[in-house]
């Protein structure tokens, strides 16, 4: 595929300067690109690698120096690069259909267009859109649901009669709709409490490889329209996530909380259960709620704190030593003093 | 399925108030339960949805307000409303036998009734119980077996020889029996410490999605009878987990540490290697474990002091910056007295 | 298999007392060793063991009471361990071909000598090197490579053309170039950056189960030589991870970070993203990196210090209301001061 740079430009919403005929096959990173490719500055500490960069064109913010390369310059450089880099790497998959060696009920109901590969495993009551991709050694227990032009990759298992919107991707060996982890004490026994409730996953999610969403006790485990889930992240039973939030790798989120729009969580940070987090918060990577969060902010720190405090706590924190020994020094200066009154008093 | 509110109550050990009469099809949430559906309180702040609820009876404790609905009056209102879940929700499965793409080792004994769903591999030696379920994907290495009653969901992999007790469930992607992760430097170079232990999993366990149990290096991991396990937690080579424990998502065991009998470990939890850990510790979330344990308790932070302690120096940590500005002030002052001091006694 | 314990000594360069003569079928550990087994003492501490077990020779450090065992003397007894285990346990595994129920693509090109289990996939441009394992439900996507002797355990995924050196192993569930987690704001909609890098992963390297290594947005995440993985770590897209470091379980290291040679990465630390981590540093378990780290050392926390500073501040943190409680007091006692003081010179 080639494309001018006049093309790439419109694509994008940007303005050539150079030569809008410039043919550019795809796009390059700063360290490697080679003849022909585009690259993308965001950065300006690493203006001087454009610079030396064999790159036919760049990318970049209006104002920026080019060192002579063509340019495509636009408000955003990284939203302009991540559009150019779908336009080359358009993943429209050719449907092939179900492939011979996928286990289909017969009583599921597939859409049109769709690719089942081998090892697939479709039980009784599924139902799939079209152009649905489910790559090998996907299972989808009984009643569950895809919409349109979803993608499952391998191993990937959708548990009984949960629901998945349509232009989901869920990468390798995600789970969605696994128990949830209710017991009661029995004595010192543990009584399972049946998950009988569903996850529904809606439109636009992506979903990254081996994160684990539990199915609810009751009602629904709720992922909202446009929040993308790195690697590794764990939701529990009864969770609510609002719609366009993000969550990073190795993320917990304990049962029953429900967290609002536009939230940012931060890997390894954790979420104790029944909490309500609303929308536009920030949490810092490994921080650790344990109440309520209304208003937004970024916060760190277990618990979590205002981001500004907790640095600032975080510094002395280091520096806990020195004030030990500040206070016992303190402490002997005071007591000389003391001496020293006493001693004048009875003068 | 129709029960009448006399005959769950019977099932639960509990006392009707009001129609013992009443047909009750099913559980409902609080928030969202239908006419014809029980629910249950547990939380009294939560009994004004209790009145505002249509479902037609309510499991509570005694005393507790029913604002005029039938009512199921018990105890443990919680364990009462896991039982009629389990009643309503029996999860016995029509045994299917061995379908067609399941692959089965002629040198493997199966028991009566099970289901083996396509896409199942079975190796030679592996010995199965009665009534056992797996679904698609699951692989049990060469020598595995599995008691009675076992379920293992899709892409369960129960390695070479370990062994799995009876009325065990396995979630979707969880690993039992991968390489313990053992090394001796050999110069730069990482020289593997063949792991030919096994891992064995006693009676009644249940294990979330996406976990981990590592074999032994010799000898055996151990996970005791009745042990819950969330997902994403990760049980390092050797370890021995007591009965009756629970063990939330995402927590770390390092290798060879013992841990007693109902034992708590809150999620994100961390425990370094060679540690004894005793019975009916609780160890909070995110809580990190360097020394052997011996008392109950409940413990926090890193390293893990008990949980009261924690939390009184995790408030002052976030205060850190104002103590840190009161020994400055203070400093300050008895500079100020101590010049005084001398200005007296030069007097 | 049995050896004299003359034979033993030979292949770890050690030194028999005792019979040069005596049968050894296999390894015991100190607890649980029967005779005709022999047993390691690693750790003094634990040298009463070797009196009472019933094996019947213990490979020790020259000087160490055998109690009148029959002895290896070696300079480093866990390598000469590790080594006659990899003897008694020899792998190799005979190979079987290419198995009915797996599916590989008449485009992909396979090695001499290799297993290829039912339920594997194996894609369209796939190579393979000689006496690959394949075990049940490796998918191996457009693409991927693997060099010599690899073995992959039940259902690894490998992504499009991710390429994987020589005498790898993956345990069960793991990822490798599963996307990157990229996406620019548009709006307050994320819009996914399309990642189409790869994975190298290069010889020698092992990884455990569960654990997901991204592919880049461009270019590649490097794995180096000789690295070893445990379970459940996440690698982000673009990192590069030197040769021989070790990453224990439950680690995430955030996207484009760069980690040098023989790093010990302890569970469940954390990095964050586009930093450089020199050669030769050990981060204790969850440690938490947020700047470039270049000396050699050992560090603990987050912000991680050197692991002694954090030791002594986390010993204090632990006490920091007494330490709230002596400021107070000092408080106090200067206020008593600066009132006497006050009334000396109103005198």
């Amino acid at each position: 595929m080639q494309l001018t740079l006049k093309q790439i430009a419109e694509h994008v919403g940007g303005r050539v300067i150079g030569d809008p005929d410039a043919q550019v096959s795809g796009l390059g990173s700063l360290d490697n690109a080679v003849e022909g490719e585009i690259i993308f500055l965001a950065n300006p500490k690493h203006a001087d690698k454009v610079r030396s960069s064999r790159a036919t064109a760049v990318i970049m913010p209006a104002g920026a120096n080019c060192y002579g390369k063509n340019v495509i310059e636009t408000k955003n450089p990284h939203l302009a690069f991540a559009k150019v880099l779908a336009l080359f790497h358009d993943q429209t998959t050719h449907f092939k259909g179900v492939m011979e060696g996928a286990f289909v009920s017969p009583e599921a109901a597939l859409g049109r267009d769709v690719t089942i590969y081998p090892g697939v495993y479709i039980a009784a009551g599924v139902t799939i859109g079209d152009r649905v991709v489910l790559h090998p050694g996907v299972v989808l227990y009984e009643g569950a649901s895809l919409g349109d032009d979803v993608t499952l990759h391998a191993n990937v298992s959708i548990r009984e009669r949960c629901r998945i919107g349509s232009r989901v991707i869920i990468h390798n060996g995600t789970v969605i709709g696994s128990d949830g982890f209710g017991y009661v004490p029995e004595g010192k026994k543990h009584f399972k409490i049946p998950q009988v409730g569903i996850v529904v996953i809606e439109d636009d999610v992506e979903i990254g490889a081996n994160s684990t969403v539990d199915r609810a006790t009751l009602d629904i485990t709720r992922i909202g329209r446009g929040t993308k889930i790195d690697n590794l992240v764990q939701i529990g039973h009864n969770c609510t996530i609002g719609e366009d939030s993000v969550i990073v790798s190795q993320v917990g989120i304990s049962g029953s909380t429900t967290i609002g729009r536009n939230v940012t969580i931060g890997g390894q940070a954790a979420l104790a259960g029944q909490l309500e987090v609303g929308d536009n918060i920030v949490l810092a990577g490994r921080a650790g709620v344990t109440n309520d969060m209304k208003e937004p902010g970024v916060f760190s720190g277990l618990p979590a704190i205002p981001h500004r405090d907790w640095l600032k706590s975080s510094i002395i924190f280091t520096k806990l030593p020195e004030m030990k020994n500040t206070v016992a020094k303190l402490e002997k200066r005071i007591a000389e003093l003391e001496k020293q009154i006493a001693s004048h008093g009875q003068q």
